[in-house]
């Protein structure tokens, strides 16, 4: 229609950010393109200087996600034929906790040719494990001056965290920390380089940065963390929030002409990939968890009352829909164990036969080992690869594989490592539904359920819930586009958006009886050795940790 | 010289048998032949009907040993340029318990037309695991009836043992069972078919067969069993035992012919693959394991009194060394835990690296794998991919692989599995020495030592003693020509025909003090959790296989 107006979406990924062109009266797609991080994730040598960086090191270049504005919005609004001048807003969804230090104008210290060489100069991506020893800090110093956000983290502050990150730094380059004028989270940067204003978004604040009740931490608990981090939040952090599909400001000449767009148009405040996605997939009410099914999952679910669950990631008043308590958990590994085994364990018997038949080996493995019935393969795993982060969040723990015989074989290891992820995901909604949490049922999004019939079938008979999928394959992108066309004033609240603008497709998983009987055996199995390797009785994963890093000479 | 005789040893294997042209003066190998079974290993289909075989079966074809004798005997003779008019003496090993039902006259049941078609009347290799339920009620009729014999076999009868498989063919084909005129050992069917004496050898009555203190077990016992099992020793068994080197016979015209050796020469009692390589090793007094490493492991001690050890395979008197006390425990999966990884689970880029270095993967995997330090990988393995044969007696059991990360590769998993087969050993190695029976160094033989130096330095580093190697590739062969040389007469004793024709190489392997000390601390983890998971505390493992089997249609 010739009134039709329209908002860009931009979901900053961990390889890649994608931009999409969203019609703000149906939500419709008109176009996209994807543009890849020229340095990628950083996690063996430093582009800078050839620098080997130490273990569980992952860090990104700044400059790759202005490359996003620069190459990809233009290209989405080139496939989708709409006239710039129709477009009115831009949102955008970035990976969290992925954080920078700046000087005061938000230029990255990694960029200043004096910091270029130093790594803790340049940003921290999510997946950063390097400072689980601060985390630790972090979180015996809450217990002991007994924080009262503590419980709000399921008892625990990850090393994937904000002041995990920042104390890492103040710890090993105190130099970079000093320099910083600001240390911020790169939804927030990004938005600021937008629109030439500096906010702070609720939602990464809440559940990265420990902004509960109306206030970051006390200058008293950061001072017993370090005495430089005391002022931590008065000098180097914008202390006043911004809520979910508020306008962060204007879009500047600069930015403009970097996307072809008109200046002045909303820039939406930031947003977080998985929890933008939740209303993409029309959820705006408790009793429905949104899971972010990648390369880890997120799992979301909106609660009206506040309760504190054990080991979850956080909840957090308005941090996915305002008026609502968000509430999240997570699993570190999921699509990433399934690529480390199809690229690490799998035979070339697999690989040809695969090629053979024109497939992606993934699907390949998966289309075998849909053949058995559930318990045929006689394995068990836990998914650890990546640690655990709901419920126990703890980055030593590891993979564990048992049953194995000289019978075992590929499409064998691959089901049981889909059934491992799906009965970590059936902890954490028991988690929350003991501690007052309803979970009925479930809407996926992400790359996995896409593909992937077995994984949601599987998912649904382990967990006795039925599974929707969202309606759109780039959900966070679709979320930022509709959280812009909010900021815009296209439309009173997210809710209403969700309504106009969020997909969902018709199909649905239902949990199939005689699986389920299987599977409950089995997730009790898991539950066991869940607790057993995770819960202290045999701490055999972390000292075998330990044990690694004396070898590699970390300890 | 003019005057220099010979012996033969024919070892039958797995998957082929093997002669050996064998000098009695000195013990040089002069010429050697391998003799593949047609049939080989019958895991999936029976030969004579196509019938599928239920899982853990494993048959053989008694015919295919006496191609060995056609083809391999006249092969290794040739090759040895020796005058077949200068061997004085044939003698045989055999894997054990590998058993089959013949007629009166020695005829294998499944060469009869009657019955060829039916499983039971086929040999039951050793490693047929199918008579689990059988080995169960054998031990806990025996535990219940307070047998004395119990405790020389660790507290546990194999699955794999004579009296298990016996009575699966009585439970599933009676009428097999009672056709039968002998049920008897595969190394002591051949002997007969030599010589056309049937005779018993110590070796695999003592360790296979109960016999303990002058008997089988007593018929009380048997019936209650199964009633009709009540006579199985007197009416299908040879009660009288021959000792190893002893004279079974004079070899047949008829074998003779096959052969091209003259009638008449001795034949050796029959002895087993892993026993009769002791004595090829030079090893004939206590306090010096022997470990057959290949892809199982046997380990073999001899001790001058009569200790129990819990959770081993057998102490015989005269089962090895006639005067001596032979221990014997095992590891039921070494090797083929290494074959399993390397054809399961080894992505395609080693294989092209191996092979671009015109290497073997096992070969180029152990180089990579041994660039890293002791616990650099983080991982731990339980070897239990074909269960447990000593300590815990369990086929029930299965592998477990602990500590994956998302940066763990193939070669990191190749040296965790031949770590977990070392602290396998090791556990063994400290129940003898905790029940009285010391091992104060170690002799390896078999497949494994020959190629793997990664592998052994491993092993003396796990288990803090030095080993040494045979100094034979062909050591059961060459032990059962030296049985042979021992029956012909050219010796008195097997320690004399040792200190002649036994081999060991210069070549030792000592623990490294670093390496000990890391190992160490791994090992306790090991015992952790082979306790934890084989003696009772979490059956997890017992419980899969039950779901597997009930998923499998099979209970």
């Amino acid at each position: 229609m010739a009134d039709d107006k329209y908002t860009i979406g931009v979901d900053f990924g961990t390889e890649s950010g994608r931009a999409v062109v969203v019609r703000v009266r149906d939500g419709a797609e008109l176009g996209s393109a994807v543009y890849n991080y020229p340095d990628g994730v950083i996690d063996e040598r430093l582009p800078s200087t050839g620098e080997r960086l130490p273990p569980e090191w992952a860090l990104q270049n700044p400059d790759d996600y202005i490359g996003v504005f620069k190459n990809a919005v233009p290209a989405a609004l080139k496939a989708s034929g709409v006239d710039p001048a129709d477009v009115i807003g831009i949102g955008i969804d970035f990976t969290a906790c992925t954080m920078l230090p700046t000087l005061a104008d938000g230029t990255p210290l990694c960029r200043l040719p004096e910091w270029r060489g130093n790594p803790h100069a340049w940003v921290k991506l999510w997946k950063h494990h390097a400072a689980q020893p601060e985390a630790d800090q972090i979180n015996e110093t809450a217990r002991r001056m007994n924080q009262p956000w503590l419980a709000r983290y399921g008892g625990k502050i990850s090393s994937e965290w904000f002041f995990s990150k920042v104390l890492q730094i103040l710890n090993e380059a105190p130099e970079v920390y000093h320099a910083a004028d600001r240390l911020i989270e790169a939804a927030d940067w990004v938005v600021w380089q937008l629109c030439g204003v500096e906010t702070r978004n609720t939602c990464t604040a809440g559940y990265k940065a420990i902004y509960q009740d109306g206030k970051f931490p006390d200058k008293e608990y950061l001072a017993a963390l370090h005495p430089d981090l005391a002022d931590v939040v008065e000098t180097k952090m914008k202390k006043e929030l911004s809520p979910l599909g508020g306008r962060a400001g204007g879009l500047t000449e600069e930015a403009a002409a970097w996307m072809g767009l008109k200046p002045g148009i909303a820039v939406a405040v930031a947003n977080v990939d998985a929890h933008v996605t939740v209303p993409a997939a029309r959820v705006t009410e408790p009793g429905i968890m949104v899971m972010i099914m990648g390369t880890s999952i997120c799992h979301m679910v909106l609660g009206d009352s506040l309760h504190e669950v054990p080991g979850m990631c956080g909840v957090v008043d308005g941090g996915i829909i305002p008026g609502l308590y968000g509430y999240e958990a997570g699993q570190s590994g999921v699509g990433d164990i399934f690529a480390w085994f199809v690229d690490n364990a799998v035979p070339p018997e697999y690989h040809e036969a695969a090629k053979a038949r024109g497939m992606d080996l993934h699907a390949y493995l998966e289309a075998e080992s849909a053949k058995q019935k559930p318990g045929e393969h006689g394995l068990l795993a836990l998914d650890w690869w990546n640690g655990n982060r709901s419920v126990l969040v703890d980055v030593d723990l590891g993979g564990l594989l048992l049953g194995a015989t000289l019978g075992t074989r590929a499409p064998d290891i691959y089901r049981a490592l889909i059934e491992a992820t799906a009965f970590g995901t059936r902890l954490i909604i028991e988690t929350f539904e003991k501690h007052g949490v309803p979970v009925k049922e479930i809407v996926a999004a992400g790359g996995l359920p896409e593909k992937n019939k077995l994984l949601m079938q599987i998912y649904s008979d382990v967990t006795g819930r039925e599974f929707r999928i969202i309606g759109s394959a780039q959900g966070p992108a679709l979320g930022s586009a509709m959280h812009a066309a909010v900021a815009a004033g296209a439309y009173p609240n997210i809710q209403e958006a969700a309504k106009a603008m969020g997909k969902l497709k018709d199909e649905v998983f239902r949990p199939i009886p005689e699986h389920q009987a299987v599977y409950d055996k089995i997730y009790a199995e898991y539950v066991i050795l869940h607790d057993y390797f995770g819960r202290g009785q045999n701490d055999v994963m972390k000292r075998l940790r330990k044990i690694r890093n004396q070898a590699r000479g970390l300890e």
